[in-house]
This record gives structure tokens, sequence and C-alpha cells, in this order.
């Protein structure tokens, strides 16, 4: 890499505006009304008569005058802003952010925050460092609560949260006695409909592709894969949901159990990686062996064949933590923690 | 879905402390200094003495003081945040955060940002209402400046904040007279690069995958490709960046041209999707058609055959973006604009 300067010369921007900058009285005198109203109707607070909050809102328009975002903090104690925090241990910055999954946790929350005018802060922790920080960042006013996926069922930030009285909420069910609004699926449940997809296809010597054994997600996963083929030998191998892994597994299953007709994957990459595996020994798919992953990501689609997979409304399920978290802020939540479940759903493509 | 209450039965989280928080005079009276080098100390204003300063961050830990960051924003004019925004028009939430390059530019701007305690809100603009949003977020002191990647060479934004004098870095050259800094990559050369090694290969019978016309990137990219293969036909399918885009744009270019022996995608994915469409018209990869695709993202090793592609180091990129920034934001970066640019490099894997 090099540095040029460019050829346009020019400073690095110019104010738009001349002289100095409106106040709030310039405001106040526009609309007709007083300082104070004008900071009310500024700052949020209810109970603002509507005609006069149009009469500041047009004055405001009209002189151009920017409220202080640091200013109006410290009357309403709100930032405008949610920390989106990522954590777990050993999570890898390149991995996290890559993989699909995190994208749509971010559409999710982009989407439902967007019209409420807040912006999500990206927070990274994979150690304790990191962790103390998310919390002094909260506490020091950084945002007005946390929206927080981990990787690792360990993972002692979500307790660090509820013990600072921190609003925070969860994807994925917290460790018992902490006590944090949570959003979930029915893991289980999606092993089954796996289950039974397989079974009515007729597969018999069926297989299984595990994630790490720490999420338990995961786990809950091939739990619900596993009980619903009650009485027959289930054969998992444990990977890390990347795609190379699945691979690795799957040649794994094949060496072991060459006659196998069914495989179910923890997640879509695995399944992908698992396919990939499959066509290199010349099985046929679904035709030798069905395929079905789990997730619906990008991944199911870009995957040949296409992937019969589980859906989890990742998207739906982030706004539903978004929903969650503006009502624990606002004050209008129960005091018992919330906990919302979704139902998985079985899409149907070309692996099985 | 449905809602649940949790049997954890607690409230959401009680703080830790008892009584009442500590404040600046108790943390000067610990420290043995006045109240205005506390402050001093804890807004991080320059030139007080280590030992001092070692004094009162010692005294801070004690106490258990937190500052708040908004009161400390009114004093220093930082918000210890920068915006992350995603512009362009008709980008699509959905589509932009799943598309692995996003999730490269946030893990090269995490890993640059987390040392020094700032941490990216990330905005998405897709609409005038949406730019003027961003715009108002930064001048109200939401963050000290933008880190702006935009899918759209007519993107107003890079206008608008230049006009506004915020800091703001690009990732992509922008529009002549806009003095904002940049980052970009030497596209053409990695055109060249992808053809040298295809007329290395042998092949003599090229065509080539674009991205959208008015993505300037893949423009030039292509205009690379052509120009290195000066005298030769070469056809172009222009596709969106997409898979599916890819898979079509292929099927094309092979019912007119059933003999083309070499192809050279704008990036990965569609490059992934042309493999997918050779395979199935029994072409072997890269015996019959050899493929070199843009970019190095996840998709290039997901593919089959792995992909031989040129790499765009999108992290150290956006690392770049952060270091540009935070000197805008200090006042230590001279007063023209800044542009680094990046040497694309060619990775050879086995597709082409």
């Amino acid at each position: 890499m090099d540095a040029a300067s460019t050829a346009t010369g020019a400073g690095a921007g110019t104010a738009t505006g001349t002289g100095t900058a409106p106040t709030l009285e310039d405001v106040a005198r526009a609309a007709g009304v007083s300082r104070a109203t004008v900071s009310r109707v500024v700052n949020g607070v209810r109970n603002v008569d509507p005609a006069i909050q149009q009469a500041v809102q047009r004055a405001v328009a009209a002189t151009g005058y920017v409220p202080n975002r640091a200013a109006r903090s410290l009357v309403t104690r709100r930032s405008g802003a949610v920390a989106l925090v990522v954590s777990g241990a050993g999570a890898d910055t390149g991995r996290v952010f890559q993989d699909p999954f995190f994208g749509r946790v971010v559409s999710g929350v982009v989407r439902a925050l967007r019209p409420r005018g807040v912006h999500p802060v990206l927070l990274f922790a994979d150690g304790e460092a990191d962790r103390a920080q998310v919390v002094a960042y909260l506490t020091q006013g950084g945002g007005d609560g946390a929206l927080l996926v981990t990787t690792d069922g360990r993972d002692p930030l979500p307790g660090m949260l509820a013990r600072a009285g921190l609003p925070a909420v969860l994807f994925a069910r917290p460790a018992p006695g902490v006590p944090l609004d949570w959003v979930d699926l029915r893991h289980r449940e999606g092993g089954a409909l796996a289950a039974r997809h397989l079974l009515a296809r007729g597969c018999r010597r069926l297989a299984a592709i595990g994630g790490p054994a720490d999420v338990p997600a995961s786990r809950d996963r091939v739990a619900g894969f596993r009980d619903e083929l009650a009485g027959t030998a289930v054969r998992v191998a444990e990977a890390d949901f990347t795609l190379d892994g699945g691979e690795q597994a799957m040649r794994a299953l094949l060496a072991e159990h060459p006659d196998l007709d069914g495989v179910f994957a923890a997640n879509d990459l695995m399944a992908q990686g698992a396919c990939l595996v499959l066509r290199e020994h010349g099985r046929r798919i679904p035709e030798d062996v069905a395929v079905v992953g789990f997730d619906d990501s990008g991944a199911a689609v870009a995957a040949r064949p296409r992937l019969t997979t589980v859906r989890q409304p990742v998207e739906e399920m982030a706004a539903e933590m978004v929903r969650l978290l503006l009502d624990r802020v606002a004050g209008t939540a129960p005091t018992d923690p919330a906990a919302v479940l979704f139902d998985p759903e079985l899409v149907v493509r070309d692996s099985a």
C-alpha cells in the first residue's frame, strides 16, 4: 500500500453555516413559547400539547437549531444508542463477523431500531478485560442497554450485566439465576422436525453433525433429533459450525458408516461441507444420502443441491430482542424477566 | 412464537453498590489533588504529570468512581464512538449485512478501534431521510466522525458529510470535488492480474462477469481485465455481485460461447455461481474452463473447486480507514484529504 494526496486540494470540509449556531432561545422566540417548553419538546418529554410540539418542531427546522446529544443525555439520561454485544470465550472477530448468522442479527436489529431513531453500538468481548469494558461503557451511559449474542453457554457477561442492573436482552436462554430477558428458538423441536422429515423419506441409517458441545443450542438440536429417533442408533460427529468442520465430520462418519442414508447437520455451513464430501465420494444427494441443515442462512441456497433446512427466524428474533430491550429501558416492562420462544420451520429444497 | 415468564423470578437486576455513588470530590480526596486535576485526568486532557495521572487513576479504581460519558462529552466534545455507515441507493439491509464483504469491514474496524476504547455505531442509509439522519446524528455529537461504505458511485452522502465539515473516510474514491479521505484498492491492477494468470494458463477464449455498472470498483476490475487482453475479444455479462446473478450470467455466456475456456468474475460470489453452472454443463474446472474470482472472501474457500481469486485486503483497508479518521478527529491530519491505495494480490487455488 502507499499514500498519496488527492488532487482535490480543498480542505477536509467546511461547515455550511456562517455566524453563530442558533440557540434554544432562538427557537423559543421563533415558536413564541418559553425556553423551558422548547427544552421539553426537544428532549422528548411527554404531555406537551401536540400543537405546541408542532410549532416548536417547525421553529427548530426554520432556525437550523441542533440539540447537543451529550447535553440532552444529561437531561434525559438516554443516549439514543443500544449496545449490540458479541461475546464468548475464544470468539474470533474474523470468523464471527463473517458468519451469515451475525449478518442476520445485525439486519434484524437495524431494521427494528431505525424507525425509533436509535442506533446499535457494536461491542465485541472475548476476554475478561473486554467484558469489564462493556459493563463500564454501559454504566457510563454509552448505551441505554445491551443486546447480547454469546457463543458460549458459560459466558460470565450476562451475569455481570444483571448484577450491574443494566437492561439487557440475550439471544439464547441465560444460565439459571441470571434474571435477564431473552429470546430463543425451540431448538429441540427443530431437531425433531429434521428427524421426522428424514424418516418420512425412508432414511433408516442416520447420522448427525453437531456443533460445539458448549453451545446449548447446538446440544439441543442434536438431542431433539435423537429423541425423535428413539430406538434407532444415531452416529454423531462433533464439529465447530464451520464448512471445514462439516467436511471433516462427514469424512469421519462415512469412513465408519459407508452405508448411511441420512444426515442432519446442526447448521447450514456444516451441511454444505457434508454435501461437498458426499459428492466427492460419489453419493447422489438426496437419492443416496439425504441431508438436512439448520438455520436457513445464505449458505442453504448457495449449496448444491440447495439445502432442505430447519429455519431459525434470526431477523425476527433480533427484532423481538429490540422490542424487549426498549420496553426495559423505558421502564414499561414487567419486573420478571420475559422469555420469547420462536418455533422452527422445515424448509424443503433439494437436499432431502 | 409465544411469550412466557421465566421461572427465575428475581427482578431485572439490582445494582451492586449500596449508598450513594462516589463523586469527583471523593476521588480528589483519595488522590490528594484538586477537583480540577481529577477532571483533567478523567477527561484525558494532556500535559498532566504522569505521577499525578497514576495517583488519580488509582483513586478512581479505589473509589469506584464512574465518570458520566455524557458529562465528559460536553467537556471533551468527543463521544468515544465513530459511525460506521453503510449507504447506497437501493441497498437492502438483509443482503448487505449478509455479504461476506460487510463482515470483513466490521472485523477490521472493530479490531482497529478496540485498543483505543472507541466503538463503532452502525448506521444504515438507503434514502434521503436516512442520509439527513446520519448527518444530524454526527452533528449532534453521536459519533466523532464517519467510516462510510457506499455501494453506489452517485451516493450524495459523502458530499453531505464534507459540506457539513464532519470528519469522514470513505471506502472507495469519492466523486470529484468531494474533499474526504479515502482508501481503495487498485482495482484495474486486480483485473489485469486475473487476465495475465488466465493467459499464462493458455486460455484464449475469455469472458468476464462484471458487477453493477454503477459501482466504480466493479467497472475498474473489468476494464483492467480487458485492457490486459487488448486485441482479444472479451465477452462481458453484467450481474449484481450475487451468487444467483453469477449463475445467470454464466448461463448466458455459455449459451452464446459454448467454447469459452476462461472466466473472470468481479467478485467471489459470482465466480462461485459461475462454477456451479459450468459443472452443471459438464465442464471440468480448471481443465475445460478456468475461473478467477475477486475479493478472497469466505465464498472463495467455500466454493468447489476452491477459487483462484484476486485478494482485496478488506480488513486492512478498514483498519486504515480507522487510522485516517482518528487522525482527522484528533486534528493531526494534514489539511488536504489523504488517499491510501492498496495493491491486489493473486491467490492461486484450484479453479484456475
